[in-house]
């Protein structure tokens, strides 16, 4: 999608592969700076997970299959079993609640153990790589094709919550909350939406906005707390989230606060959906209690970073010898779900037909 | 109650009345310094509640009150009505949700008629010096008595939610939804809080958190996200919450994102608890649809404040295009009020019960 990089718009990927390399836009100190960073070893990709300097499910399932990709091109036939098994329990390691990981990952492996087998190093490095550029670009139609499926539930001037963001940037290209409201805006529907600003990490205010603002999508940011307020007024028609992990009754794991705008949607009978590909899915998770919810470092909650006099800097909120609990997702049960947007169609968050979409 | 000023605790209220001027902690820069505002006129008094100089209905309503009395000190003969109508105008557009504000200004204004009437301009003078006191008099013990009745609903060790901060700097001295708290604490109940840091402004982890500090209550702050996930893994066992107006059927506006925690309470069989003083009631408010919610400047949501290098700074958190919506009050209608804990009593949130505290 679109990016402005000193002040020209430009078309690009969250995450891309060109000369040998992993490029990944630094989202960590977006919007105030567009930086890309070089990534050339599984471990530097499992740090820049683990760092945030990726984040969002798809995005991060496509950077750990280059991770692995690269893991295998500096392998000679000695070290070559190894190095993949480090490059794989780094890389499982660097976060815990995306599936989109485990998905990458599983499939990474299995293509390159194939390929061991039947192929010279040589080859299979080719192979690993081809791999992963085409779990890359699944993941690209995938947002185009939840774009079109969802932008069906969007009617005119319609207005939207989102929370955290699942656009382009956490997913390589499009989105899957976002992607939707892309597709919308190029309909002539006009969609407006209110952005949850997402704490503690504040996606919701610093990437939402900044990838509608490139797309010229109106919208307003509010604060968290806003959102049940907006919905009692009858000022939200409805929400789309994306998800970091849905378990096979439909249960959804999302960013921290998902929970809490679903049960308001269904206090105030507003639609709430799911948006995600397949490989968010994880089909051996029963329900969302066997979901691992990360706890993350208490300075999130502690400090906020900005921008002041053009120089981005952290401050801290409270009084120096305050301390937070800062859990960075939530499960909300499949009840709260009023259907789930794949690139395959819109689903029920009912094990029935998330085991139809498992088979295809 | 104690505050830390140069590393000794000391004894305090957030507002007084000391060397015939009115005294405020100035809570826009807590808790990184404590300062406290000397004021002379009903103009810098009305100021201070509109820059939130002092803020929470309860102290908002005794700053009113010795505004109004510091209107008519400098008064003569000839200008005092004048001098009275241009003070009461003044206050009572400084800010348009807490009911104390107006509650504080109907008293004086006719305790101030009642004197003129009876009295030389001289005593009245002092009589409306008095009548200020006696409403923040009031106050501290309306504050006591919530804390001593709220005290039964906590068990031992019980984990509690605040919203906002509803303590002794909102109150003058002990708080609404805090004073229970430190109640049970004095009373060996150890409870523990989870404080919502209240974005925007995040008054729970400046202020409450604060609060919490120097009564050596245990606490910790969470982003305003995860109250959800802790009413769902059964972590809270109980909310207490301020008020800024009650209407007559128990519908309660409060800080923004209040409405949200009162229906995830409900939606997770947690008690949802109010506490407020009489002054806060809106005996003449039938509904919560009456009540006026202010909406305030978009920077309070763009930009964040806080302490870094020892000095207080801000810094804005999206791209500079951004825009914001910003309420600082939801209504969380009755139904989702467990009960409300006032200086009488605790009383349903419910219209008869109301009316009767009306009539004493």
């Amino acid at each position: 999608m679109k990016i402005l990089i000193k002040g020209k718009k430009k078309h690009m990927q969250s995450v891309f592969f060109e000369d040998n390399k992993l490029k990944l836009i630094d989202q960590r100190i977006l919007p105030f700076k567009v930086k890309i960073i070089s990534i050339n070893s599984f471990a530097k990709a499992a740090e820049a997970i683990k760092n945030m300097t990726v984040r969002g499910a798809p995005a991060i399932g496509v950077t750990a299959a280059y991770g692995y990709a690269l893991a295998i091109q500096k392998a000679n036939e000695k070290n070559v079993l190894k190095k993949l098994k480090k490059a794989e329990h780094s890389l499982k390691n660097s976060r815990p609640t995306a599936y989109d990981l485990f998905y990458a990952l599983e499939r990474m492996k299995k293509t390159v153990n194939e390929a061991l087998k039947k192929h010279d190093l040589s080859k299979t490095k080719k192979i690993a790589l081809s791999e992963a550029k085409k779990i890359e670009t699944e993941t690209i139609n995938a947002g185009k094709m939840i774009g079109f499926y969802g932008s069906k539930l969007i009617k005119k001037n319609a207005r939207i919550l989102t929370h955290c963001n699942a656009g382009w940037l956490a997913f390589v290209d499009y989105g899957s909350a976002l992607s939707p409201i892309y597709f919308a805006a190029r309909q002539g529907k006009k969609p407006f939406v209110f952005v949850d600003e997402t704490r503690p990490r504040l996606q919701g205010a610093k990437l939402t906005a900044f990838e509608l603002l490139n797309e010229g999508i109106k919208h307003k940011i509010i604060a968290d707390n806003t959102a049940g307020l907006l919905m009692q007024k009858k000022e939200i028609d409805l929400c789309i989230v994306g998800a970091d992990r849905i378990a096979l009754n439909g249960d959804t794991a999302n960013k921290i606060g998902t929970y809490e705008k679903a049960v308001l949607a269904k206090e105030n009978n507003i639609p709430f959906y799911v948006a995600a590909p397949i490989s968010t899915f994880d089909f051996k998770c029963k329900d969302g209690k066997k979901i691992p919810i990360e706890e993350r470092n208490e300075k999130e909650v502690l400090e906020v970073s900005g921008i002041r006099n053009k120089r981005i800097e952290s401050i801290r909120i409270t009084a120096k010898e305050c301390h937070a609990l800062n859990y960075a997702f939530d499960v909300t049960p499949a009840k709260y779900v009023t259907a789930i947007i794949t690139e395959f169609g819109i689903i029920k968050a009912k094990k029935k037909e998330i085991l139809k979409l498992k088979k295809g």
